[in-house]
């Protein structure tokens, strides 16, 4: 058995690199960037109107007139136009290119504006309401550097700059594995010693929020059977996550049945409550593998506090600091063990972010994770972890 | 123009219900729940064994008695079994129906086991490592009512109780409209007066990342033009996004045509920065109508601060309490309008989150976004925003 933190370095060290592909904007939301996306044209590409009103030249201005004849309107969208009486004024629309001749420009709230022109009644400051040419970016800035975690925000730069397709990492290929002769399918009406499978839908969906689609497949808690259906599919995917068979049971064949396939142990067994069983290997050539021991709440926590920090590393997430909470209540917990409690989180006004304890009735209380928003960390050997205290926690939400 | 309490009243009093769908609970991660789900079994559905080791009659081990006979193995997933002998044990498995017969399991860790049996070496509390029928809910609990928002956790509870389908609220349509002669598709290339378009596809991965799919439409500012098009498509969608053409501009024909379509304005321009030009209204039997002024940071910000929290409370999302963040540095804005900054968040680990001012070059600096998390939103009227002062913030990652 080792300690959380060994399990994390270990995880760390075992981190891989799926590939990368290319794929649509619309479909890189989420995705990390395997590529430097540059500005094709400077930022802004020209020097745009930014308000609704005319456009003068500010040195007319300045030597006392207020009165301006209007030659023409400048839309957006239209080629540049040019200022020919210099005494005169051009209506621009806001995203037009500036006018020649012209230099700062004048909103309709600051005008009056009648048949013989607009009459200007506010200060002016020479360049105003002009969002200038390259102001923000020249022309071959680096805008979107390799790694970075696209969002919408990316997303919008990219398609300014004309970038329909982008370089992303790939995602892995995900085998899902329940296991256990108690369970059935949704769709079952099981026996009085059987239930439904929930871990691998509750697993599923945590996957499908990052993008992932998961193929599923079930064992019976049977060597020969594990040993050709595993074996069958290690080539096909590039992660296994199975759930259940990893215990001390009689019928645990996991661990050697991995073993058996060439699968190598990174650790097996954590310092933990929920989730001591969780083991992790990997095969060269691929997969990886986290076997989750069968209890709801334990494949739960294992899930967010171990593979998808591994997998968000693997595929190149920008490394964050974990969210903290302030627990609202002392919690006394003996073992010597991490804790990862169930707490609903709630941002209180001040900007703090608060964990409430809801402790359930143990690791197979599944409808007790609804109370719940993340798993807080309270650290191995404390005994007692006193309200106003700060640890890290995991959202599931 | 109206303050922004007073634009939130507005919508929250044009919310709508798009009506209910029954999905797959794969497809049910984030949508909002429209009818109870109960308990079709107790929770747990037996007394269930939840360590490996052996089962006991406890009152034999009260009598004294430490070393057990082996009848047989109990394994999760075989029907109930049953102790002949009241001075012997059966061995059972985690997931397990309990035997009849026997009330309390010790698990391997405490026991020592040879061919002649177990023999247990450690403190035994009657009915220890049983998960007892029911223990969590009763049949007939409702476990998940109707206007929850369904996650991984609910997922599981729905696929435990055979719950492979769930009647949820609709998703509207969403039909998300580009304005503008200057804009261009991403693979164009652009003429010096022209750019390519953004805010549609910012906002597409928007309502991507929360399940909407929308159709988009490209019109130019074309009084009759933008009567057709949008006419044609009315009463298609139950929802309109529209970028640009809501200002003073000589071309902004919207709030003219969207009148002269019969949709009815509830209100239009907001005193806030960005964002002022703000256009909201909504037509008898469909759709509702957003129209967002065409800068890049406007339309998002319109996004995020009114049409989500709009849409959020038409589907029956939770009410929470809107994430507040510690300014960190003092921010002067002397306008007389609501200023929605861009931040950037940090977790820092006394639980607090700070939100760090990134402020741009106006409402065209669409890069800008990058390097934010969020918008804090700094009340009207106040002039100087000190350092360490806590406001509401609306993160769009």
């Amino acid at each position: 058995m080792i300690s959380v933190e060994e399990a994390l370095q270990i995880l760390d060290s075992h981190t891989v690199h799926f590939g990368s592909e290319i794929v649509d904007l619309d479909e890189a939301n989420g995705r990390i960037l395997e590529e430097d996306v540059f500005a094709d044209r400077p930022f802004p590409p020209f020097h745009r109107v930014t308000m609704d009103g005319i456009a003068i030249r500010y040195a007319t201005y300045g030597q006392g007139r207020r009165a301006f004849a209007v030659e023409q309107i400048a839309a957006a969208g239209a080629p540049q136009c040019r200022l020919m009486d210099q005494e005169a004024c051009i209506e621009v629309m806001t995203g037009a290119i500036l006018p020649e001749g012209v230099d700062t420009v004048i909103r309709y709230e600051d005008i009056r504006m009648d048949e013989s022109g607009a009459t200007i009644f506010a200060e002016v400051r020479l360049g105003q309401n002009i969002h200038r040419c390259g102001e923000d970016h020249p022309r071959g800035a680096r805008l979107i550097p390799a790694g970075t975690l696209l969002s919408a925000a990316e997303i919008g730069v990219a398609a300014t700059v004309g970038r329909s397709r982008v370089k992303v990492a790939r995602l892995p290929r995900v085998l899902l594995v329940s296991t256990g002769n108690e369970l059935v399918n949704i769709d079952q009406q099981p026996q009085p010693h059987q239930i439904r499978k929930s871990n691998v839908y509750r697993i599923a969906a945590t996957l499908k929020a990052m993008g992932l689609k998961a193929d599923l497949l079930h064992l019976q808690d049977d060597y020969e059977s594990i040993l050709t259906h595993l074996g069958a599919r290690l080539d096909k995917y590039d992660v296994m996550l199975l759930s259940g068979g990893v215990s001390k049971g009689k019928y645990d064949y996991l661990p050697e049945a991995l073993d058996a396939l060439g699968v190598v142990k990174h650790f097996h067994r954590i310092a933990q409550r929920p989730g001591k069983p969780l083991w992790f290997g990997s095969r060269a050539g691929g997969p990886v593998v986290f076997a989750f021991p069968g209890n709801p709440i334990s494949s739960f926590l294992c899930t967010h506090a171990y593979f998808i920090p591994w997998l968000q590393k693997s595929l190149g997430f920008p490394q964050k600091q974990q969210p903290h909470a302030v627990l609202s209540e002392t919690i006394e917990f003996k073992p010597d063990l991490t804790y990862y409690l169930e707490v609903s989180l709630e941002y209180r006004s001040n900007g703090t972010l608060y964990a409430i304890p809801r402790q359930g009735h143990g690791s197979g209380d599944l409808a007790n994770l609804m109370r719940a928003d993340a798993f807080i960390k309270l650290p191995r050997g404390q005994e007692v972890y006193p309200a106003g205290g700060t640890y890290p926690v995991y959202p599931f939400r």
